[in-house]
């Protein structure tokens, strides 16, 4: 991705990848690095049904970068911790089951900020049915980082990578987007498991990503894995949030660029069949969900212009090495 | 423990252990918060043989507290970071099987730490047949912080916890203790994996715990989970690491002292029956065992003078909240 340069986060992520790895005796992996979770086929199948497959996702939050512990206070970053990676879950239309939290403390108040993350831990990981199973509890003189690992399943239907994508399917989002660091929505995310669950039952989900570092780089994401292909979006047709377009006051076309970039928005990305697009988009369907382009044969992820014409859309999505979105 | 105080580590685990948790439908938890590991027990049994589980723990380590950086090096950091882990899958007998890393570099020498990294993680890793599955990369203005989560699964004969000890029980550690911060040593834990397993498989181990914190400390997590039991030490059949003889030359107690509070030798303590004890310490039996106590009805934890008196031994291992050893 050009916006990410040889020292990004992505071109490291590439040279993770491309390590020889020797495969060990009974290995449990299923898929590696590189979706928005492991899969990992734990012991041999059972002798009936499918294949059990078991879920693994981890994200870190520090102080400064993913919240300011002071302004948002410690029950929010707990929920923002839990929220993300439970979004990683509903990426891949699985169940999350447990979660291990790790946290360096800000000394000063590590009992203070610990119970306040617990509550805020607690409150998101109950609704989903998420046990906290484990943890590793430090303090120190540097500023709050939170590290929470969750565990979940797929369902019998399997699991949901990005890598499914196929010319023709229609591309869907699960809501409005843009706008969220701004407003403080980032801190409060909404998981999106039973709608992925919902609609992975309604119809054959082809690939699906959440909407961490933004649209045009997440849904970069599903095309490269794809293969190399290509996507045009109908900017008509995207759902712009309400904090996109008060950062905008009477310009649609930039708020259309923060639904497009700004990330942590934590809706799904969605590619289906158009037959399957039809039935999840009409009226009345549930969840809810908007039809916003077409992936295609030829690579390259383009915007179409009032005219017809074709906009080259760059990924300006977050890099989280630069810590700056695009260039 | 007397030496945490109200606001420390294990007065805030208790917090957390303590808080109502609602158990959801098809909990997979078999063993919450509180040992080296969780166990999960993942979806249904199988129709035949025993039970599987699943095994998970997590570590965070920082620079200035668990490591430095600028004297360690990236690699010696993910060689400590997976050794911490995967010594926790050794104190449950377990078999360590893929793991997940999520860290916070330093943004100025990003790419070249998180290089560093990979290769002291893998290094470990592979020997021990762990794949490294995903991860999070951020970059940051703070210091190095990074989280590894270890997943893996008990053996037929299930995992070992710290709360199955019984009076009359041996107690045994499988190494020479003490000195492991000051040498360096801590930074190439020897995770006892297949020494668990094979102590497994030729005894009953009863109750067993990795040797982080501190023998004092540790034992003491022993006894609390086994439902307040005590402990008679013999000192001189306390393998007394070499790097302990040097932190204090010409003076042997002093030496014991770091033997049994140093904390960081990552090697196992674990309890088992006086028949098992004989066998497993027997001449020329492998691995190599050392029988340094006995399990008591009586609460309390207790050195044997020279006049066959009993003096108690306070629990001075790592507080991970106050970041001292004691008082």
């Amino acid at each position: 991705m050009s916006d990410t340069g040889a020292s990004g986060e992505f071109a490291l992520i590439d040279w993770i990848r491309r390590q020889p790895a020797p495969r060990p005796t009974g290995s449990w992996t299923r898929l590696g690095i590189g979706d928005d979770c492991a899969i990992l086929g734990f012991g041999p199948a059972a002798a009936s049904g499918p294949p059990r497959e078991l879920l693994v996702t981890t994200d870190m939050l520090m102080d400064g970068r993913h919240f300011h512990l002071d302004r948002d206070g410690p029950e929010a970053v707990g929920y923002k911790a839990m929220g993300v990676n439970l979004s990683d879950i509903a990426a891949m239309a699985g169940v999350a089951r447990a979660a291990v939290v790790a946290v360096a403390l800000p000394r000063r108040r590590a009992t203070e900020v610990a119970r306040g993350l617990h509550t805020g831990l607690r409150a998101l990981a109950d609704r989903h049915g998420v046990e906290l199973v484990g943890g590793d509890t430090n303090a120190w003189d540097g500023p709050l980082v939170i590290a929470v690992t969750v565990l979940g399943e797929a369902t019998a239907r399997g699991a949901v990578k990005r890598s499914g994508a196929r010319p023709g399917d229609a591309v869907l989002v699960t809501g409005p987007l843009g706008g969220s660091l701004h407003s403080g929505r980032h801190l409060r995310p909404e998981p999106r498991i039973d709608e992925a669950l919902l609609l992975h039952r309604a119809a054959t989900i082809h690939a699906m990503i959440d909407l961490s570092d933004g649209l045009s780089s997440d849904l970069s994401h599903i095309l490269e894995e794809s293969g190399g292909l290509g996507a045009v979006l109908e900017p008509g047709a995207i759902p712009v949030h309400d904090d996109a377009r008060q950062l905008a006051p009477g310009d649609p076309l930039a708020a259309l660029g923060h639904s497009l970039d700004d990330g942590e928005d934590f809706e799904l990305c969605l590619t289906v069949s158009p037959e399957d697009a039809e039935r999840l988009c009409a009226p009345g369907a549930l969840p809810r969900v908007y039809r916003i382009g077409e992936i295609t044969r030829a690579p390259g992820l383009f915007l179409r212009d009032a005219d017809g014409g074709l906009r080259p859309l760059e990924p300006r999505g977050f890099d989280h090495l630069r810590g700056d979105a695009g260039e």
